[in-house]
Protein backbone atom coordinates (compact mmCIF):
# COMPACT_ATOMS: atom_id res chain seq x y z
CA UNK A 1 0.00 0.00 0.00
CA UNK A 2 1.33 3.22 -0.79
CA UNK A 3 1.51 6.60 1.90
CA UNK A 4 0.89 9.65 1.59
CA UNK A 5 2.21 12.60 4.36
CA UNK A 6 0.48 15.31 5.08
CA UNK A 7 1.67 17.75 8.29
CA UNK A 8 3.11 15.21 10.16
CA UNK A 9 0.08 12.22 9.07
CA UNK A 10 0.01 9.35 7.17
CA UNK A 11 -3.16 8.48 4.95
CA UNK A 12 -4.06 6.27 2.18
CA UNK A 13 -3.94 7.71 -1.17
CA UNK A 14 -7.90 7.92 -1.36
CA UNK A 15 -7.59 10.00 1.85
CA UNK A 16 -5.48 12.15 1.42
CA UNK A 17 -7.07 15.51 1.02
CA UNK A 18 -6.09 19.29 1.77
CA UNK A 19 -8.81 22.05 2.79
CA UNK A 20 -9.86 23.59 -0.64
CA UNK A 21 -8.56 27.22 0.63
CA UNK A 22 -4.78 25.95 0.60
CA UNK A 23 -3.00 28.56 -1.29
CA UNK A 24 -1.52 26.23 -3.32
CA UNK A 25 -4.56 25.20 -4.92
CA UNK A 26 -5.79 28.52 -5.23
CA UNK A 27 -2.72 30.67 -6.57
CA UNK A 28 -0.14 27.91 -7.19
CA UNK A 29 2.07 29.55 -4.19
CA UNK A 30 4.00 26.28 -3.70
CA UNK A 31 7.33 24.62 -4.50
CA UNK A 32 8.04 20.61 -4.94
CA UNK A 33 10.70 18.28 -5.68
CA UNK A 34 11.20 14.85 -6.83
CA UNK A 35 13.59 12.61 -5.18
CA UNK A 36 14.40 8.89 -7.17
CA UNK A 37 15.17 6.35 -4.70
CA UNK A 38 16.76 3.20 -5.83
CA UNK A 39 16.94 -0.06 -3.66
CA UNK A 40 15.81 2.22 -0.73
CA UNK A 41 18.48 4.60 -1.25
CA UNK A 42 18.22 8.33 -2.37
CA UNK A 43 20.22 9.51 -5.38
CA UNK A 44 21.89 13.04 -4.51
CA UNK A 45 19.46 13.82 -1.73
CA UNK A 46 21.29 16.79 -0.30
CA UNK A 47 21.17 18.36 -3.81
CA UNK A 48 17.54 17.85 -3.93
CA UNK A 49 16.94 19.69 -0.42
CA UNK A 50 18.93 22.17 -1.23
CA UNK A 51 17.08 23.13 -4.26
CA UNK A 52 14.07 22.97 -2.13
CA UNK A 53 15.81 25.30 0.41
CA UNK A 54 16.13 27.90 -2.17
CA UNK A 55 12.74 27.51 -4.04
CA UNK A 56 11.37 28.09 -0.87
CA UNK A 57 13.40 30.91 0.12
CA UNK A 58 12.72 32.30 -3.50
CA UNK A 59 9.18 32.69 -2.56
CA UNK A 60 9.14 33.53 1.04
CA UNK A 61 7.77 30.45 2.76
CA UNK A 62 9.90 29.08 5.30
CA UNK A 63 11.53 25.27 5.13
CA UNK A 64 8.98 23.49 8.33
CA UNK A 65 11.61 20.29 8.88
CA UNK A 66 15.06 19.79 9.43
CA UNK A 67 16.96 17.95 6.89
CA UNK A 68 17.38 14.66 9.06
CA UNK A 69 13.20 14.31 9.63
CA UNK A 70 12.87 14.72 5.39
CA UNK A 71 15.33 12.05 5.23
CA UNK A 72 12.86 9.84 7.24
CA UNK A 73 9.79 10.74 5.37
CA UNK A 74 11.17 10.34 2.31
CA UNK A 75 13.13 7.22 3.33
CA UNK A 76 9.30 5.68 4.80
CA UNK A 77 7.81 6.62 1.40
CA UNK A 78 10.43 4.56 -0.63
CA UNK A 79 10.64 1.39 1.89
CA UNK A 80 6.52 1.15 1.48
CA UNK A 81 7.20 0.50 -2.00
CA UNK A 82 8.55 -3.05 -3.97
CA UNK A 83 12.11 -2.99 -4.01
CA UNK A 84 11.94 0.25 -2.48
CA UNK A 85 12.19 1.91 -5.79
CA UNK A 86 10.81 4.85 -5.73
CA UNK A 87 10.12 8.65 -7.22
CA UNK A 88 9.70 10.53 -4.15
CA UNK A 89 7.43 13.56 -4.37
CA UNK A 90 7.42 16.43 -1.91
CA UNK A 91 5.37 19.40 -1.82
CA UNK A 92 5.33 22.58 0.47
CA UNK A 93 2.80 25.30 0.15
CA UNK A 94 2.29 28.28 1.76
CA UNK A 95 -0.76 26.95 3.47
CA UNK A 96 -4.23 27.25 4.02
CA UNK A 97 -6.44 30.78 4.81
CA UNK A 98 -10.58 31.77 4.21
CA UNK A 99 -11.22 33.63 2.60
CA UNK A 100 -8.79 34.07 -0.39
CA UNK A 101 -7.08 36.84 -0.62
CA UNK A 102 -3.58 37.45 -2.62
CA UNK A 103 -1.83 38.64 0.16
CA UNK A 104 -0.86 36.07 2.44
CA UNK A 105 -1.66 36.71 6.40
CA UNK A 106 1.87 36.34 7.96
CA UNK A 107 0.66 34.12 10.64
CA UNK A 108 -0.34 31.22 7.54
CA UNK A 109 1.07 28.06 8.52
CA UNK A 110 3.54 26.04 5.50
CA UNK A 111 1.17 23.10 4.38
CA UNK A 112 4.00 19.77 3.87
CA UNK A 113 2.61 16.65 1.36
CA UNK A 114 4.73 14.09 0.64
CA UNK A 115 3.91 10.54 -1.57
CA UNK A 116 6.16 8.14 -3.58
CA UNK A 117 4.86 5.78 -6.72
CA UNK A 118 7.38 2.96 -7.66
CA UNK A 119 9.19 2.76 -11.03
CA UNK A 120 11.63 0.73 -12.47
CA UNK A 121 15.40 2.63 -12.72
CA UNK A 122 16.79 2.66 -15.98
CA UNK A 123 19.17 -0.66 -16.38
CA UNK A 124 19.83 0.28 -20.22
CA UNK A 125 19.72 3.29 -22.02
CA UNK A 126 16.50 3.56 -23.95
CA UNK A 127 15.80 4.19 -27.37
CA UNK A 128 15.88 7.72 -28.85
CA UNK A 129 12.79 9.42 -28.63
CA UNK A 130 11.79 12.32 -30.97
CA UNK A 131 10.55 16.07 -29.51
CA UNK A 132 8.57 18.73 -31.14
CA UNK A 133 10.11 22.14 -30.83
CA UNK A 134 8.19 24.93 -29.52
CA UNK A 135 7.84 28.20 -27.96
CA UNK A 136 8.73 28.84 -24.40
CA UNK A 137 5.66 30.49 -22.89
CA UNK A 138 5.94 30.42 -19.56
CA UNK A 139 7.51 33.01 -16.74
CA UNK A 140 10.79 34.46 -16.49
CA UNK A 141 11.52 32.99 -12.99
CA UNK A 142 11.96 29.12 -14.13
CA UNK A 143 14.86 28.55 -11.74
CA UNK A 144 11.89 28.04 -8.66
CA UNK A 145 10.86 24.82 -9.30
CA UNK A 146 7.45 25.66 -8.22
CA UNK A 147 3.83 23.85 -9.12
CA UNK A 148 2.92 27.16 -10.73
CA UNK A 149 3.00 24.13 -13.81
CA UNK A 150 0.12 24.94 -15.99
CA UNK A 151 2.20 26.26 -18.82
CA UNK A 152 4.47 23.48 -18.98
CA UNK A 153 1.29 20.79 -19.07
CA UNK A 154 -0.14 22.77 -21.73
CA UNK A 155 3.22 22.27 -24.16
CA UNK A 156 3.59 18.82 -23.03
CA UNK A 157 -0.16 17.74 -24.39
CA UNK A 158 0.59 20.35 -27.44
CA UNK A 159 3.75 17.88 -27.62
CA UNK A 160 1.57 14.79 -26.89
CA UNK A 161 -0.46 15.36 -29.57
CA UNK A 162 1.70 15.83 -32.23
CA UNK A 163 3.47 12.13 -30.97
CA UNK A 164 6.52 13.70 -29.48
CA UNK A 165 7.85 12.57 -26.30
CA UNK A 166 8.56 16.01 -24.79
CA UNK A 167 8.55 19.31 -26.77
CA UNK A 168 11.89 21.09 -26.58
CA UNK A 169 11.34 24.61 -25.96
CA UNK A 170 12.81 27.85 -27.20
CA UNK A 171 12.46 31.47 -26.30
CA UNK A 172 13.25 34.32 -28.98
CA UNK A 173 15.02 31.18 -31.24
CA UNK A 174 17.69 30.50 -27.70
CA UNK A 175 16.63 26.77 -26.73
CA UNK A 176 15.70 26.63 -22.98
CA UNK A 177 14.79 23.41 -21.57
CA UNK A 178 11.92 20.93 -21.84
CA UNK A 179 8.45 20.82 -20.06
CA UNK A 180 10.08 18.03 -17.43
CA UNK A 181 13.86 18.11 -18.01
CA UNK A 182 16.98 19.83 -19.42
CA UNK A 183 18.48 19.50 -23.14
CA UNK A 184 22.03 18.45 -24.22
CA UNK A 185 23.64 18.50 -27.15
CA UNK A 186 27.10 17.37 -28.81
CA UNK A 187 28.98 18.82 -31.65
CA UNK A 188 32.39 18.68 -32.58
CA UNK A 189 32.90 16.33 -29.24
CA UNK A 190 31.64 18.95 -26.88
CA UNK A 191 29.21 18.78 -24.65
CA UNK A 192 26.36 21.86 -24.76
CA UNK A 193 23.57 22.87 -22.07
CA UNK A 194 21.81 25.95 -21.67
CA UNK A 195 22.92 28.25 -18.76
CA UNK A 196 21.80 28.04 -15.51
CA UNK A 197 20.29 31.36 -15.29
CA UNK A 198 16.48 32.51 -14.48
CA UNK A 199 14.92 30.65 -17.42
CA UNK A 200 15.65 27.07 -16.97
CA UNK A 201 15.54 24.90 -13.62
CA UNK A 202 19.20 23.40 -12.93
CA UNK A 203 18.45 19.79 -12.86
CA UNK A 204 19.86 17.93 -10.15
CA UNK A 205 20.80 15.16 -12.73
CA UNK A 206 22.01 17.93 -15.05
CA UNK A 207 24.45 19.44 -12.61
CA UNK A 208 25.49 15.37 -12.22
CA UNK A 209 25.98 14.92 -15.98
CA UNK A 210 28.08 17.66 -16.15
CA UNK A 211 30.52 16.58 -13.62
CA UNK A 212 30.59 13.10 -14.91
CA UNK A 213 31.45 14.25 -18.60
CA UNK A 214 34.17 16.96 -17.01
CA UNK A 215 35.15 13.71 -15.28
CA UNK A 216 35.68 11.72 -18.53
CA UNK A 217 38.04 14.90 -19.87
CA UNK A 218 34.48 15.80 -22.19
CA UNK A 219 34.46 19.26 -22.98
CA UNK A 220 31.44 21.22 -21.49
CA UNK A 221 30.42 24.38 -22.86
CA UNK A 222 27.22 25.78 -20.74
CA UNK A 223 26.35 28.06 -23.73
CA UNK A 224 23.02 29.12 -24.75
CA UNK A 225 22.76 27.46 -28.49
CA UNK A 226 20.01 28.47 -31.28
CA UNK A 227 17.51 26.30 -33.21
CA UNK A 228 19.75 26.45 -36.10
CA UNK A 229 22.90 24.60 -33.97
CA UNK A 230 20.18 22.31 -32.50
CA UNK A 231 19.47 21.13 -35.83
CA UNK A 232 22.89 21.19 -36.74
CA UNK A 233 24.21 19.10 -33.73
CA UNK A 234 26.16 15.53 -33.86
CA UNK A 235 23.77 13.98 -30.67
CA UNK A 236 21.40 15.17 -28.94
CA UNK A 237 20.06 14.33 -25.20
CA UNK A 238 17.44 15.29 -22.27
CA UNK A 239 18.11 14.68 -18.75
CA UNK A 240 15.86 14.23 -15.50
CA UNK A 241 15.57 12.20 -12.35
CA UNK A 242 13.36 9.55 -13.47
CA UNK A 243 14.73 9.02 -16.93
CA UNK A 244 18.30 9.63 -16.22
CA UNK A 245 19.48 10.19 -19.84
CA UNK A 246 16.96 10.01 -22.64
CA UNK A 247 18.95 10.11 -26.12
CA UNK A 248 16.82 11.95 -28.79
CA UNK A 249 17.01 10.95 -32.09
CA UNK A 250 14.17 13.67 -33.99
CA UNK A 251 13.74 17.02 -33.40
CA UNK A 252 10.29 17.15 -35.27
CA UNK A 253 11.33 15.30 -38.70
CA UNK A 254 14.58 16.59 -38.38
CA UNK A 255 16.91 13.20 -37.90
CA UNK A 256 19.91 14.05 -35.32
CA UNK A 257 22.60 11.58 -35.98
CA UNK A 258 20.64 9.92 -37.89
CA UNK A 259 17.90 9.03 -35.43
CA UNK A 260 20.68 6.86 -33.74
CA UNK A 261 21.92 7.21 -30.12
CA UNK A 262 25.67 8.92 -30.18
CA UNK A 263 28.70 7.74 -28.61
CA UNK A 264 28.67 10.07 -26.19
CA UNK A 265 25.61 9.79 -24.77
CA UNK A 266 26.01 6.53 -24.45
CA UNK A 267 29.19 6.99 -22.66
CA UNK A 268 27.55 9.81 -20.05
CA UNK A 269 24.56 7.03 -19.98
CA UNK A 270 26.50 4.22 -18.87
CA UNK A 271 28.40 6.49 -16.49
CA UNK A 272 25.65 7.42 -15.19
CA UNK A 273 23.92 4.11 -14.24
CA UNK A 274 27.77 2.50 -13.11
CA UNK A 275 27.86 5.62 -10.85
CA UNK A 276 24.87 5.43 -9.13
CA UNK A 277 25.23 3.25 -6.24
CA UNK A 278 28.45 5.54 -5.55
CA UNK A 279 26.50 8.77 -4.97
CA UNK A 280 23.10 6.83 -3.28
CA UNK A 281 25.39 5.22 -0.60
CA UNK A 282 27.29 8.46 0.34
CA UNK A 283 24.50 10.48 0.96
CA UNK A 284 22.69 7.75 2.75
CA UNK A 285 25.55 7.56 5.08
CA UNK A 286 25.86 10.64 5.90
CA UNK A 287 22.51 11.08 7.33
CA UNK A 288 22.24 8.20 9.35
CA UNK B 1 -22.21 30.53 7.74
CA UNK B 2 -20.35 30.85 4.33
CA UNK B 3 -21.03 28.29 2.22
CA UNK B 4 -18.12 25.94 -0.57
CA UNK B 5 -19.54 23.84 -3.24
CA UNK B 6 -17.32 20.94 -4.19
CA UNK B 7 -18.80 18.97 -7.35
CA UNK B 8 -22.58 19.03 -6.29
CA UNK B 9 -22.09 18.97 -2.57
CA UNK B 10 -22.38 21.82 -0.27
CA UNK B 11 -19.72 22.44 3.00
CA UNK B 12 -18.54 24.37 5.46
CA UNK B 13 -15.37 26.31 4.70
CA UNK B 14 -13.47 24.30 7.56
CA UNK B 15 -14.91 21.06 6.09
CA UNK B 16 -13.76 21.85 2.38
CA UNK B 17 -11.46 19.51 0.98
CA UNK B 18 -10.62 18.00 -1.88
CA UNK B 19 -7.50 15.15 -2.92
CA UNK B 20 -3.95 16.08 -2.65
CA UNK B 21 -3.43 14.73 -5.99
CA UNK B 22 -6.09 17.52 -7.85
CA UNK B 23 -4.00 18.85 -10.49
CA UNK B 24 -5.27 22.11 -9.42
CA UNK B 25 -2.89 21.34 -6.76
CA UNK B 26 -0.02 20.12 -7.80
CA UNK B 27 0.11 21.53 -11.48
CA UNK B 28 -2.00 24.51 -11.42
CA UNK B 29 -3.71 22.83 -14.04
CA UNK B 30 -7.10 24.59 -13.92
CA UNK B 31 -9.32 28.23 -14.46
CA UNK B 32 -10.74 30.82 -12.08
CA UNK B 33 -13.50 33.48 -12.02
CA UNK B 34 -14.10 36.11 -9.77
CA UNK B 35 -18.10 37.31 -9.75
CA UNK B 36 -19.17 40.48 -7.71
CA UNK B 37 -22.55 40.34 -6.32
CA UNK B 38 -24.72 43.58 -5.77
CA UNK B 39 -27.44 42.99 -3.09
CA UNK B 40 -27.98 39.75 -4.80
CA UNK B 41 -27.27 40.40 -8.59
CA UNK B 42 -24.30 39.51 -10.45
CA UNK B 43 -22.81 41.94 -12.39
CA UNK B 44 -22.22 40.75 -16.15
CA UNK B 45 -22.87 37.38 -15.39
CA UNK B 46 -22.52 36.63 -18.54
CA UNK B 47 -19.43 38.40 -19.61
CA UNK B 48 -17.50 36.23 -16.90
CA UNK B 49 -19.10 32.99 -17.68
CA UNK B 50 -18.07 33.73 -21.43
CA UNK B 51 -14.47 34.28 -20.27
CA UNK B 52 -14.67 30.64 -17.92
CA UNK B 53 -15.37 29.70 -21.38
CA UNK B 54 -13.18 30.66 -22.99
CA UNK B 55 -10.36 29.92 -20.23
CA UNK B 56 -11.52 26.37 -19.78
CA UNK B 57 -11.36 26.00 -23.91
CA UNK B 58 -7.66 27.54 -24.26
CA UNK B 59 -6.07 25.13 -21.50
CA UNK B 60 -8.53 22.14 -22.65
CA UNK B 61 -11.06 21.37 -19.52
CA UNK B 62 -14.43 20.97 -20.79
CA UNK B 63 -17.16 22.79 -18.18
CA UNK B 64 -19.18 20.59 -16.47
CA UNK B 65 -22.29 22.54 -15.89
CA UNK B 66 -24.74 24.94 -18.61
CA UNK B 67 -25.13 28.24 -17.15
CA UNK B 68 -28.53 27.73 -15.78
CA UNK B 69 -26.45 25.66 -13.03
CA UNK B 70 -23.73 28.45 -12.44
CA UNK B 71 -26.28 30.75 -11.75
CA UNK B 72 -27.86 28.69 -9.30
CA UNK B 73 -25.00 27.85 -7.77
CA UNK B 74 -23.21 31.46 -7.38
CA UNK B 75 -26.90 32.68 -6.54
CA UNK B 76 -26.99 30.16 -3.43
CA UNK B 77 -23.56 31.49 -2.42
CA UNK B 78 -24.25 35.25 -2.90
CA UNK B 79 -27.54 34.50 -0.99
CA UNK B 80 -25.61 33.11 2.26
CA UNK B 81 -24.30 35.86 2.97
CA UNK B 82 -25.77 39.31 4.70
CA UNK B 83 -26.77 41.54 2.23
CA UNK B 84 -26.22 39.07 -0.35
CA UNK B 85 -23.15 41.46 -1.00
CA UNK B 86 -20.93 38.66 -2.58
CA UNK B 87 -17.60 37.85 -4.37
CA UNK B 88 -18.24 34.65 -5.81
CA UNK B 89 -15.27 32.74 -6.53
CA UNK B 90 -15.38 29.89 -8.96
CA UNK B 91 -12.45 27.00 -9.86
CA UNK B 92 -12.48 24.63 -12.37
CA UNK B 93 -9.57 22.31 -12.24
CA UNK B 94 -8.94 19.64 -14.74
CA UNK B 95 -9.66 16.92 -11.68
CA UNK B 96 -7.08 14.31 -9.60
CA UNK B 97 -5.43 11.02 -10.44
CA UNK B 98 -3.36 9.30 -9.02
CA UNK B 99 -0.06 8.93 -9.44
CA UNK B 100 0.95 11.99 -10.02
CA UNK B 101 1.72 12.51 -13.78
CA UNK B 102 2.28 15.61 -15.85
CA UNK B 103 0.21 14.12 -18.96
CA UNK B 104 -3.22 13.97 -17.45
CA UNK B 105 -5.40 10.76 -18.76
CA UNK B 106 -8.24 11.11 -20.84
CA UNK B 107 -10.75 9.96 -18.44
CA UNK B 108 -10.11 12.62 -15.98
CA UNK B 109 -13.44 14.24 -14.46
CA UNK B 110 -13.14 18.12 -13.64
CA UNK B 111 -13.11 19.48 -10.00
CA UNK B 112 -15.78 22.47 -9.16
CA UNK B 113 -15.27 24.41 -6.23
CA UNK B 114 -17.10 27.96 -5.55
CA UNK B 115 -17.66 29.90 -2.71
CA UNK B 116 -18.06 33.57 -1.17
CA UNK B 117 -17.12 35.84 0.85
CA UNK B 118 -18.60 39.07 2.09
CA UNK B 119 -17.72 42.69 0.45
CA UNK B 120 -18.73 45.99 0.71
CA UNK B 121 -19.89 47.10 -2.46
CA UNK B 122 -18.08 50.33 -3.30
CA UNK B 123 -20.36 53.64 -2.59
CA UNK B 124 -17.32 56.46 -3.38
CA UNK B 125 -14.43 56.70 -5.11
CA UNK B 126 -11.29 55.72 -2.39
CA UNK B 127 -8.64 58.18 -2.49
CA UNK B 128 -5.81 57.70 -4.56
CA UNK B 129 -3.20 54.84 -4.18
CA UNK B 130 0.51 54.48 -4.69
CA UNK B 131 1.70 51.47 -6.93
CA UNK B 132 5.28 50.47 -7.89
CA UNK B 133 6.55 49.65 -10.97
CA UNK B 134 7.87 45.87 -11.48
CA UNK B 135 9.36 43.61 -14.46
CA UNK B 136 6.36 41.44 -15.31
CA UNK B 137 7.93 37.86 -14.53
CA UNK B 138 4.87 36.19 -15.73
CA UNK B 139 4.12 33.82 -18.38
CA UNK B 140 3.08 35.01 -21.70
CA UNK B 141 -0.66 33.07 -21.77
CA UNK B 142 -1.62 35.96 -19.16
CA UNK B 143 -4.94 36.07 -21.45
CA UNK B 144 -6.25 33.08 -19.79
CA UNK B 145 -7.51 33.50 -16.43
CA UNK B 146 -5.46 30.27 -14.44
CA UNK B 147 -4.62 29.71 -10.62
CA UNK B 148 -0.94 29.18 -12.21
CA UNK B 149 -0.68 32.19 -10.05
CA UNK B 150 2.91 32.43 -8.10
CA UNK B 151 4.43 35.11 -10.41
CA UNK B 152 1.34 37.15 -9.08
CA UNK B 153 1.43 36.33 -5.46
CA UNK B 154 5.35 37.79 -5.81
CA UNK B 155 5.45 40.99 -7.15
CA UNK B 156 2.15 41.41 -5.17
CA UNK B 157 4.28 40.38 -1.85
CA UNK B 158 7.04 42.49 -2.98
CA UNK B 159 5.22 45.58 -4.08
CA UNK B 160 3.31 45.19 -0.19
CA UNK B 161 7.03 45.15 1.30
CA UNK B 162 7.44 48.14 -0.47
CA UNK B 163 4.44 49.90 1.30
CA UNK B 164 2.44 49.79 -2.04
CA UNK B 165 -0.95 49.08 -3.18
CA UNK B 166 -0.71 47.26 -6.35
CA UNK B 167 2.52 46.38 -8.56
CA UNK B 168 2.37 48.00 -11.79
CA UNK B 169 4.03 45.98 -14.46
CA UNK B 170 5.79 46.49 -17.71
CA UNK B 171 7.91 44.08 -19.90
CA UNK B 172 10.70 45.52 -21.55
CA UNK B 173 9.23 48.74 -21.08
CA UNK B 174 5.97 48.66 -22.30
CA UNK B 175 2.82 48.51 -19.21
CA UNK B 176 1.17 45.78 -18.96
CA UNK B 177 -0.99 44.69 -15.97
CA UNK B 178 -1.35 44.66 -12.05
CA UNK B 179 -1.07 41.66 -10.15
CA UNK B 180 -4.77 41.45 -10.19
CA UNK B 181 -6.09 44.23 -11.94
CA UNK B 182 -5.89 46.04 -15.21
CA UNK B 183 -4.30 49.75 -15.68
CA UNK B 184 -5.50 52.81 -17.81
CA UNK B 185 -3.96 56.59 -18.32
CA UNK B 186 -5.48 59.89 -19.31
CA UNK B 187 -3.33 62.03 -21.33
CA UNK B 188 -5.01 65.20 -23.36
CA UNK B 189 -8.52 63.96 -22.28
CA UNK B 190 -7.49 60.40 -24.21
CA UNK B 191 -8.00 57.50 -22.36
CA UNK B 192 -5.50 54.65 -22.69
CA UNK B 193 -5.36 50.94 -21.68
CA UNK B 194 -3.00 48.19 -22.65
CA UNK B 195 -4.57 46.13 -25.86
CA UNK B 196 -6.00 42.69 -24.84
CA UNK B 197 -3.36 40.72 -26.14
CA UNK B 198 -1.70 37.40 -24.83
CA UNK B 199 0.02 39.97 -22.12
CA UNK B 200 -2.84 40.90 -20.35
CA UNK B 201 -6.48 39.41 -18.76
CA UNK B 202 -8.92 41.36 -20.59
CA UNK B 203 -10.78 42.11 -17.22
CA UNK B 204 -14.57 42.16 -17.38
CA UNK B 205 -14.80 45.53 -15.57
CA UNK B 206 -12.01 47.13 -18.08
CA UNK B 207 -14.54 46.38 -20.91
CA UNK B 208 -17.38 48.18 -19.03
CA UNK B 209 -15.00 50.61 -18.39
CA UNK B 210 -14.39 51.78 -22.66
CA UNK B 211 -18.33 50.83 -23.18
CA UNK B 212 -19.18 53.37 -20.62
CA UNK B 213 -16.25 56.09 -21.62
CA UNK B 214 -17.22 55.54 -25.31
CA UNK B 215 -20.86 56.11 -24.16
CA UNK B 216 -19.54 59.26 -22.54
CA UNK B 217 -17.78 59.90 -25.80
CA UNK B 218 -14.67 60.07 -23.91
CA UNK B 219 -11.93 59.10 -26.53
CA UNK B 220 -10.46 55.47 -26.00
CA UNK B 221 -7.60 53.95 -27.43
CA UNK B 222 -6.04 50.36 -26.69
CA UNK B 223 -3.13 51.16 -27.11
CA UNK B 224 0.82 50.54 -25.69
CA UNK B 225 2.32 53.21 -23.99
CA UNK B 226 5.60 53.10 -22.24
CA UNK B 227 6.91 53.25 -18.62
CA UNK B 228 7.42 57.22 -19.94
CA UNK B 229 4.18 57.73 -20.87
CA UNK B 230 2.63 56.88 -17.97
CA UNK B 231 4.79 58.65 -16.03
CA UNK B 232 3.99 61.72 -18.17
CA UNK B 233 0.22 61.18 -18.00
CA UNK B 234 -2.35 63.48 -16.60
CA UNK B 235 -4.49 60.70 -14.92
CA UNK B 236 -3.90 57.28 -13.82
CA UNK B 237 -6.32 54.75 -12.25
CA UNK B 238 -6.86 50.88 -12.08
CA UNK B 239 -9.58 48.14 -12.35
CA UNK B 240 -10.93 45.52 -11.20
CA UNK B 241 -14.19 43.49 -10.10
CA UNK B 242 -14.19 43.95 -6.49
CA UNK B 243 -12.42 47.43 -6.45
CA UNK B 244 -14.19 49.13 -10.08
CA UNK B 245 -11.97 52.11 -10.10
CA UNK B 246 -9.21 52.59 -7.99
CA UNK B 247 -7.71 55.90 -8.57
CA UNK B 248 -3.31 56.31 -8.52
CA UNK B 249 -1.95 59.00 -7.20
CA UNK B 250 1.86 57.84 -7.20
CA UNK B 251 3.96 55.12 -9.02
CA UNK B 252 6.58 55.17 -6.50
CA UNK B 253 7.42 58.53 -5.79
CA UNK B 254 6.21 60.23 -8.98
CA UNK B 255 3.00 62.25 -8.22
CA UNK B 256 0.83 61.71 -11.23
CA UNK B 257 -2.07 64.64 -11.26
CA UNK B 258 -0.34 66.02 -7.60
CA UNK B 259 -1.49 62.92 -6.61
CA UNK B 260 -5.65 63.30 -6.75
CA UNK B 261 -7.76 61.82 -8.59
CA UNK B 262 -7.90 63.27 -12.04
CA UNK B 263 -11.82 64.50 -13.28
CA UNK B 264 -12.33 61.70 -16.03
CA UNK B 265 -11.07 58.63 -13.32
CA UNK B 266 -13.99 61.12 -11.40
CA UNK B 267 -16.63 61.08 -13.94
CA UNK B 268 -15.70 57.33 -14.83
CA UNK B 269 -16.06 55.82 -11.43
CA UNK B 270 -19.71 57.75 -11.03
CA UNK B 271 -20.39 56.19 -14.46
CA UNK B 272 -19.65 52.52 -13.14
CA UNK B 273 -21.63 53.00 -9.66
CA UNK B 274 -24.80 54.72 -11.50
CA UNK B 275 -24.92 51.88 -14.24
CA UNK B 276 -24.47 48.75 -11.91
CA UNK B 277 -28.18 48.84 -11.45
CA UNK B 278 -28.52 48.44 -15.53
CA UNK B 279 -26.31 45.91 -16.23
CA UNK B 280 -26.99 43.79 -13.03
CA UNK B 281 -30.39 43.34 -12.99
CA UNK B 282 -30.31 43.31 -17.05
CA UNK B 283 -28.26 39.91 -16.95
CA UNK B 284 -30.49 38.43 -13.85
CA UNK B 285 -33.30 38.72 -15.55
CA UNK B 286 -32.21 36.97 -18.76
CA UNK B 287 -31.45 33.99 -16.71
CA UNK B 288 -34.61 33.65 -14.43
Amino acid sequence: MSHVFINGQWYRPEEAVISVFDRGFLFADGVYEVVPFYAGHALLFNDHLDRLDRSLGEVGISNPYPRDQWLSICQTLAESLTDANAVVYIQVTRGAEFPRQHLPSTEIEPTVMATASHWAPPTATSEPVRVELMEDIRWLRCDIKSVSLLGNIMLKREADKLGAFEPILHRAGRITEGASCNYFIVKNNVLYTPPADQLILAGITRDWILTLAEEAAIEVQEDAFSIQELMDADECFLSSSTREIQPVGFIGDQPINNGKTGPITQQLAELFRSNRPHVTHQIVKEHR
